[in-house]
C-alpha cells in the first residue's frame, strides 16, 4: 500500500536523523535552553532577516496555534479565522478549551479576503454596545491554507493593514509553510512572510522533521513570558534539544526549501497528469495537497493500492479526494499513482 | 562539566535510537494507529499483567497529566495531592488552566497518607453545604515522589481503599516509574502497581526514550473519548509511530527496568559514598534522585566542574542539591564526583 | 420617550414587589434553602405536572445558560445551536469561556430542525477519527427563539427524538417562555414542554420578575452536584429567598401566564395594525417580539418618541425593527405607536 | 428562632425597598446604562473622592471577585492570597474555573503580611527559571478579613508597597466594607482605601442591599473592556436599574455607614458582654463577626433558640462559633442572645 493520504507518513529527512545519533550521548541543559535551540534560533532568525525575532520550538501543530493564540487573546476576546481554518474544525476545539471563540469568516478556498475582515470589524463597532458579544482580538490565517491555495503578498498586505486598522496582531500558521514557499505560484519569500504578520510558524512536522514547529514572534508585545505559556501547555519538550538539532539541520544549506521543492515537483507531476486525463478538482491548489474530484468506482479500486484520503462527498457518484506528497515521496510511487489513474477523457 | 542536575541531559537509549533510524523511510498511519504503536501497547498491557489496559502514548509529563486530570474531574471538581506535587509546583498552573484546583494535604517526605486523607474526606463531607467548596474529585500520587522517595504497596492499597470509599479515581505519575520500581526499597513490581490505581503512566523521557509517556487506564470507565482529550490538549502527535518505537523498544526483552537498575546502582554508589563521608539529607531517598546538604563554599566550589540542582536553602552557610543519576549516566561520571566530594568528617 | 426596545424596562409587577415588601424584614436562611424557595419550588413541579422535577433559581438568562451547559458536557464536547442562538451570539462567549464549542446549524428564522440536526450527527460519526473535531455533546434550542418564532410541538418532539438517538441532552432556553406559551400560533403547554426536554429554564426577568430564571431538570441524571455548579458560576444569590419569593408569586393564581397573555395582546394588536398598513416583516413572529421592516426616514422620525432597537439594515433605505412588549407594556402606549406608525399603503 | 448565623438574613433596608417601589414602573434602559446607576456611579466616585473612578454593580460577591480577577490575570497568572481567603475557601474554585492559581500565603488571623508577600516575591524570581511556576500576577485581600479582622492603614500602605515593586495590581474584597470602616479599631476612611489599591469593592448584599456589590477600579489601566468580562460571567444585570437604585439610596444621606455602625454597635455589646462573662475567642475581631468559644454542651442548648454558625471544633468538648451581626439585627434579638449565654466563669 502506497500512502498519498497525507504528509507525515515517514519518519524525517536522514540528514536529521543522521545529527540526533552523532550527537545523542552528549549532555545538554534542558527545556530549550542548550546550544542547538540557540543555533537554531539564530538561524531561522538569518533565513527570516529578522536578528531580534524570539524564537520558541514547540512539538506539534495544535499545541503552536494554542499556545501563540492563547498567549495574546484577553479571555473576552476571540479569533477570526476562516470557517475551514484549523483551529476552527481540527483541532477538537482546542482554542475553545482556553475560553476563546473562533469568530468564523465564510471562504471557499480557505482564505479569508481583507474586505470580509473589515466589513465584519465595521458592524462590530457600530454597535451601540457591542459588549454583548466576543471582541475580535486577532487574525488566523494558514499558508497554504487548508485546502492547498496560497495568498498572494498583497492579499496578505490587505489583512495585515485591516488588522493595523483595529490593532488585531496577524498569526499565520505555517504547518505547511515550506510547502507554500516553493509553489510555483507564491509570489513571496520567507523574509517577505516574516514582515507580514506579528507571529507565525514554521512547520517541521510535514516537512521533513520527526516533529516540531518554530514559532516566530516578530512582534516584541507579544514576546512577554511566552515561555510560561508553553510550559502551561504542555508544550515544553525537557529534551529541548531534539528540537534545536531538527531544526538547526533544517536551517542548514536551505535543507528546509530544498526538500519542500522536492514535495511540490511531485505534486505537480500529479497535478499536471490529472489536468491531462481530464479530472476536476475540489480547489485548484498550487501546493502538495491535490484535491481531484473521482469517480467512486475508480476510488474504490484504487485505493487497494493507494492510500488517499477522501475529502467531501461531491455527489452520489463522485468523491473529492485529498493526496499529498512531502519531502519523503518517492518518484516511483508518483509514477504508480499517475499510472493507475485511467485516462477520464476515454471512458 | 558533568551534568546530574536532571534525569533527562543526555538523547535516548542507543537501542531505541538504532529502531528509529531502521524504521525511519516506512510508510505509517498518523495519530498512533501505526503497527508500532499497537506493539508497544500489547507489550506493555503485558508487562502490566493487565490485557484489558487501555494505553495511550503522550509527548512529556506536564500533557500527561493534564490530560488525564483534565479527563476525568468535572468542572466543579479538585484533584487531591501532596503540596510538593509536580501538578501543584512545576507545571505553571496546567491543571488550574484546565478549571480544577489542586486541593493540597501537607506532606514533609512528597508523599500522602491514608489518614489525612480520610481525615479532609470527613471533614468536607460533615458540612452542611459543602457547595461552597471544590469538590474533591480524584486523587494524585507520585511514584517515586518529587524528593524520590517510595511509597510501599501498603501505603498505596490504603490511599486506594479511602479512594474507593470516596468514589475518587487514583491516578499514579509515572515519570520516573522505572528509577522506583528498581530501587532496593521497592515492595511492588509494575503488575501490583497496575492494580492498585484507576490510571498511571510510565515515564520515558526521564527512563530511555528520546521523550513519550505511556499512560494506562486500568478503569474502563474512564477510557471513554479519551483520544478526544488527547487531540484537545495537543498531545497527538502526528507521527505517533515514534512514541510506538521507543515504547516497544523498551518493553523488549526488559530493557525498560535493566536501565532503570543502572540508574538505581550509580545513584546508590553516590548516596552510600555520601554518608560515609559524613553529608546529611534533605530528604533520605531509595531512588536515583538525591538530595544531600552541602556546605555553600563546597557547592559553590564543585559547580566548576559539576552541574547539580539547587534544592533548597537550609541555613545560611548549607544548601540541599540534587545529584540525579539516569539510564545514560556514567560510570566514570559517578567516580569523578565522588573523588570531587570531601569527607566531611575530616574537615 | 416610550420604550420598546426591550422586554426589561420596568421593574417588576405589582404584586411581587409586595410580597417583597411583606416579608423584607423576616429572616430566612441563605442560598435558596429557605421556605419561599421550597414554595416556589413545589409550585413550578406542580405547574408542570413533574412532581419530582429538581428546581433551581438562577438571577439571569447567561448565567443559566452557562451553569446548565457545562455541567452538562464534558472538556471535549461542544452544544448544538442555532447559529443565531443567544449562547453564540450575544452572550460574549460565556459558553467558550468555560471551554465548549458552539457548533452551529444554519437557520433562517431562528429555529434549528430535526433533519439538519440528523444529518450533522450521521456525518459526524461517519468520519474515520471523529476525535479531531470538537464531539456534539447536547443540544440548545430557544422557546421561543430570539427572533420571536415558536416551534411547534412536533417539530420538539422529532429534535428529541434525534438526541435521543444519539444520547443528547436536549435543553431549553425559556428566557421569554411565557410569551411562547399565549401565543396564539403555540400548540404546547408548560406540561408538554417539560416532557419534550432534559432540562429547560422558566424566564422570569422578561416576564415580570424584577430579575430571576427558574433552571427546571428533568433528567434526574443532570441534577448531581448542580449547586455546586451554581456557586462556581457566581449564580449562588445569597438572599435566595428573593427568588424564590417571586417565582412563588409568578406561580400563584397563575399570574405568570396571566400577564405573560397581556405582552401577546398587546403585541397582536401592534403587529395587526403594521401588516394593515402595508408593511412587511424580516421574520413572521407570533410572540412578543415583532420585527417589521420601516423606511430609514420613518424610523429617524419615529424615534424621537419612541425607543426601538434597529434589528439589522434590509437595504440603502430600511431597517428590520425589533420592537418589544412585555407585562408591563401600558395599551396607552401602543396605541400612541399606532398612531405613529402611517400607512404605507397611502405613501 | 433568631439568626445570627450570617449577615443576609434579612432583606433590605427599607429606604431601598421604598425607592424600588417608587420606581417600579419607570422604564429605563437596560444593562446598567440608565440615571440610576449614574447617579449612584456619581456618588460613589464622591464618597470616594475618586472622581475618575470607573464605578460597576455587580449582583454577588463571588461574581465580582471572579469579574475583577480574571479580568487583570494573563493566563499563566495566579493571585496571592491569604490561605483562608473567600476566593480560596468559600467560592468553589471559581477562580481556577477561570484558569488561575491562588496562590496562598500562610496566615493565622486571616491577613497576610507584606513581609511574607515580599520574601515569596523575592524567591520566585530568584529562580533560574520560574516559568516552570505560577507567576504572581495580583494580590487579593478582605477588608474586613473572613475572620473579621481588619488591617490598619500602615499594613495596607506596606502591602501596597511590595504591590508597587513588583507590578502587581491591588484588590480588596470588600463584600463587609462598611462594617471594617466603622470598627471602633478601624484608622482608615473609605477615601483611605480607594488609594491604597488599584480596585476594590463596596459589599452591598451584606451592608443593606437586597443584592450587589459596586465594583470601584482606581486604576485606569484596569478599566478597558470590564462591561465585556461582566458580561460573559453572567455578572450584567438586565435591569441594572435595580443595582443604580439601591446603591444611589446606600450613598444618600451616608445611609451605608449609618447602618454599618448599628452593626457594629450590635456587634460589640454581644463581645462585651462575652468578655465579661469570661468567654474565649477563637480570633479577636473588632468587626460584625464574632468568633467565640462556646463548651460543646452549651451550643447545643442555645441553638434551639438561636441559630449560629459553627465555624470549627477547637476541641473534644469546644466548638469556635461564628455570631454575625448586620444592619438589621434588632436590639431585642441582641438582648435576647445575651440574656442566654451563661456567665462561664459562674459555671
Amino acid at each position: 500500500m502506497i500512502q498519498f493520504q497525507c504528509d507525515y507518513n515517514e519518519g524525517c529527512h536522514p540528514a536529521i536523523l543522521q545529527r540526533l545519533v552523532e550527537t545523542n550521548m552528549q549532555q545538554t541543559v534542558g527545556y530549550g535552553y542548550d546550544r542547538y535551540c540557540q543555533e537554531a534560533c539564530a538561524l531561522i532568525c538569518k533565513a527570516c532577516n529578522a536578528p531580534d525575532a524570539d524564537v520558541h520550538f514547540l512539538v506539534g501543530g495544535t499545541q503552536a496555534n494554542t499556545t501563540v493564540i492563547s498567549s495574546i487573546l484577553r479571555p473576552h476576546q476571540g479569533v477570526i479565522a476562516a470557517e475551514s481554518g484549523h483551529i476552527n474544525v481540527h483541532e477538537t476545539g482546542a482554542i475553545e478549551h482556553t475560553g476563546h471563540k473562533v469568530i468564523t469568516l465564510p471562504t471557499s478556498n480557505g482564505k479569508i479576503c481583507a474586505s470580509d475582515m473589515a466589513k465584519y470589524l465595521r458592524a462590530f463597532y457600530a454597535q451601540d454596545e457591542p459588549e454583548h458579544m466576543v471582541q475580535p482580538g486577532m487574525v488566523y490565517i494558514s499558508f497554504p491554507t487548508e485546502l492547498g491555495t496560497l495568498y498572494s503578498k498583497h492579499e496578505i498586505a490587505d489583512i495585515q493593514s485591516v488588522c493595523k486598522q483595529y490593532a488585531l496582531p496577524l498569526f499565520i500558521d505555517g504547518a505547511r509553510l515550506g510547502y507554500g514557499l516553493c509553489s510555483p505560484e507564491c509570489d513571496l519569500t520567507l523574509c517577505d512572510l516574516a514582515t507580514l504578520c506579528d507571529v507565525f510558524y514554521i512547520g517541521g512536522t510535514k516537512v521533513g522533521a520527526l516533529f516540531g514547529e518554530a514559532v516566530v514572534i516578530m512582534n516584541k508585545s507579544l514576546t512577554k513570558d511566552f515561555r510560561y505559556f508553553i510550559k502551561q501547555q504542555g508544550g515544553m519538550l525537557a529534551k529541548g534539544r531534539l528540537l534545536g538539532i531538527q531544526f538547526s539541520q533544517l536551517f542548514t544549506d536551505d535543507l528546509y526549501l530544498k526538500i519542500s521543492r522536492h514535495a511540490i515537483d511531485m505534486a505537480m507531476l500529479i497535478k499536471a497528469s490529472l489536468i491531462e486525463k481530464g479530472y476536476s478538482f475540489f480547489v485548484d491548489s498550487p501546493t502538495n495537497q491535490q484535491f481531484p474530484i473521482l469517480p467512486n468506482e475508480l476510488l474504490k479500486k484504487i485505493s487497494r493500492d493507494f492510500l488517499l484520503s477522501s475529502w467531501e462527498s461531491v455527489d452520489d457518484n463522485h468523491t473529492a479526494v485529498r493526496i499529498c506528497t512531502s519531502w519523503g515521496t518517492k518518484p516511483e510511487a508518483v509514477q504508480a499513482l499517475i499510472d493507475a489513474l485511467p485516462n477520464l477523457k476515454m471512458m
